[in-house]
């Protein structure tokens, strides 16, 4: 419990937006992730970068750890505050400072509604590519941390690939600027580099510049039924190995695909063994190619394809894919989402693995992704209190993991290691690896205050 | 100097690739940057990473400044051995070590000679799109260490866009591994975006995946030729806010095209008083799409528009811009060859900005560069020798960095800081983020033995 006198303190910077009741702190003791209950000791929302320079130096004084936090909506246990301390929310920061049509880039603050961003541009012609799963509630700031993901990632690349430059303050409250408005600097250290997939665990980040392109002239998106998954999965790699790059590759197994019907009743095959959600775009004539390209290796595979042929259609076969997390998440207790991830040509044999690890411990699970980055998300339901299955989901965890690392992939292909996956990390990157990382941040950050002990540092 | 019992641990380690004697060391003393003599005490060219990390933890255990080279392009200093000590050459780890055409990437060692790479990865029908100026010699460690840019940077990227996973050796031997073969990886600090641009402050390097693409089904290259310069940049400008994005689009002005000429003689046109190189690539609907709306933005700007008909008279275009600089280099003893750069819609101030300062200074200078980028290379053609005329270049060059940052760009886009542009960091970056790179440094190198003193840390 923090005193009465530095919680003062807390508010002379803040003003009314600092919270210390237990059940106001309690709403900031979870995020997406399945993570042990860690309850805050203040929770703080500064509305300016000075307040929050300051808040930083006070906690650095004061020794108190600090977890920044932007909508929670990380899947690896990224924003819990395992050491108690502040929690500083970013989504008092919800600015767009600049959309910049002619040089191409955005530059907004770190508490920025991803899908407020996007629309923001999409309505001045332009296309901010990286779209999470969580869009509608994820940050800016949590995507950067995070290194986020999305349905594009295949043709457009993650968050990372669109940060031009990013403002922090490190943990002794120094203003720190890297990259900026140009497509091209070499300005000292890559540390807008560094702070993609940071974690929270360098520093406390207020801005961000944005990469943005042109919005694809046209596209065309269709839904592939299969009769047997393991077809599917040949299809993604038989895609990829023909040179093809749709801007999205999605696939969803039987048991996802009937969960999402009986949830939004969209009109999925509730029968089919599994399905592919293609999207291709560009060029009107190079998307008509691919299309053609792309619907005769499904069908040589078995496939049957339904191409959408209006916005709505369109529209309809996303949100199923968009509803597959949260329509799972209605059946158990507990849903474990894992985003073990393998080189693309492996994603049939990583398929065949989750298959026989998950049928081995007899669990319940809905496997869906982004197969076309080779990034599946096995999401095993069940239920914590119930010990004896907890046992078994964690064997088989373990086993995924070490499948994907066999196949040459990782651990983590865009959720992060938080304190969820903090024990497996090692087994990735090495000893060596670890040693390096503690080193950066001791040299960064010597009390171990910002988000301590994440990552297992 | 070393002592000869130190002289032998070195050979213990290398055998008889360790030199010592003044004439060799003298070959190690100079980069292609405009920078004092600086020589080592010792060149060691290892041919295996066991022998790398050696070499490190000698030089740890020693106290040994430790500078590591590939093939001495830099333009900026960075492989100058401004405290003596070692220089490491990669050149002899230069294997490739996988080209993976089902999964598009290439695994290959530090020293391995980009244009080599090129070639290899070309061979099997893919494309490793970074091109700098110096590939035929520069190293891929070189080029990840600097971030090189190149011809290709406007539709491709940079180096570290392509940078998919890098091992090195930090400065106590711990060998490190970030990243790996999946397009997507968030296990733990994005070490090897932190290795991209950190000009061998932070570790050795010594293995890169690097991400490969499909090549461009087709492309088409135009020489267009403009009495006034002045419209060529307005063209630049005018292209990219068309939202087409070139696969090149690089600039020259008249005295550049007059000495490329001279040198070359590939039939450029010496009267005009600038030109512009462009080649749009992709779908070959798109390409003619793009290359009608290039030629229509070019001819409203009064530029005259000449398509390579055959693949030889392509080559020859190119060839006209790789030979800029070389043929500049003929004309006077010293070359100053900057990089500062500008978003792209700033080219036309930028360029006049050049123009005013290089003539209030009576100088003598070539302006080239990619133009599509924001990326201009005056380059001063002078004799370091002439003290009163070398006060004049260094008052331009305060005045050109000055007009980019006003201007919102950088003092570099793609050659780096090294010793030559640490005096104007922390214009760009501030004093907050030199303190934080200082911590940065000295948590992974407290004893400032990796190429020490460049970026002025």
């Amino acid at each position: 419990m923090l005193s009465k006198s530095l919680i003062a303190k807390f508010a002379e910077i803040a003003g009314k937006n600092v919270w210390t009741e237990q059940e106001d702190l309690m709403c900031y003791a979870y995020d997406a992730s399945f993570g042990e209950m860690c309850v805050p000791e203040i929770v703080v929302k500064p509305e300016t970068t000075e307040q929050v320079c300051s808040i930083v130096k006070l906690c650095c004084e004061e020794s108190i750890p600090l977890v920044t936090r932007g909508a929670g909506t990380n899947l690896s246990g990224g924003t819990l505050p395992v050491n108690g301390g502040c929690v500083l929310l970013t989504t008092g920061l919800n600015k767009i400072l600049e959309i910049n049509t002619e040089d191409m880039y955005a530059v907004v603050q770190s508490g920025v509604v991803t899908s407020d961003l996007a629309l923001a541009v999409s309505a001045k012609g332009l296309l901010y590519p990286p779209d999470p799963g969580s869009m509608k509630m994820s940050t800016i700031g949590g995507n950067v941390a995070e290194n986020a993901g999305g349905l594009r990632a295949l043709k457009y690349g993650v968050t990372g690939d669109y940060v031009m430059g990013t403002k922090f303050f490190d943990m002794e409250g120094n203003a720190v600027i890297s990259g900026g408005k140009t497509v091209k600097m070499v300005t000292g250290f890559n540390l807008s580099g560094l702070m993609v997939s940071s974690e929270g665990l360098l520093g406390v980040m207020t801005e961000h510049t944005l990469k943005l392109v042109p919005q694809p002239q046209s596209s065309r998106s269709m839904l592939v039924i299969y009769d047997d998954l393991m077809k599917a999965s040949v299809t993604v790699s038989e895609i990829i190995g023909a040179r093809i790059t749709p801007a999205t590759l999605e696939l969803m197994d039987r048991f996802t695909i009937k969960t999402v019907e009986e949830a939004a009743k969209i009109g999925l095959p509730t029968d089919a063994d599994g399905l592919l959600l293609i999207e291709v775009d560009g060029h009107p004539a190079a998307v008509e190619d691919e299309y053609a390209k792309v619907k005769s290796i499904c069908e040589k595979q078995g496939g049957k394809v339904h191409v959408a042929e209006t916005p709505e259609e369109r529209d309809r076969l996303w949100e199923a894919r968009r509803k597959a997390l949260s329509s799972l998440a209605r059946l158990k207790p507990t849903l474990i989402l894992e985003d073990a991830t393998v080189p693309r040509s492996r994603i049939p044999e990583m398929m065949q693995c989750i298959k026989d690890i998950t049928s081995k411990y007899s669990l319940t699970v809905g496997t869906f992704g982004h197969a076309g980055d080779g990034n599946l998300h096995p999401t095993i339901l069940t239920d914590k209190r119930n010990t004896e299955e907890m046992l078994r989901v964690e064997k088989a965890i373990d086993e995924i993991f070490a499948s994907a690392l066999k196949l040459e992939g990782t651990i983590s292909g865009e959720h992060g290691i938080g304190s969820a996956k903090a024990k497996y990390l090692e087994s990735e990157v090495g000893a060596g690896t670890i040693r390096f990382m503690k080193k950066l941040k001791n040299g960064l950050d010597p009390k171990n205050l910002l988000n301590p002990h994440k990552m297992g540092l």
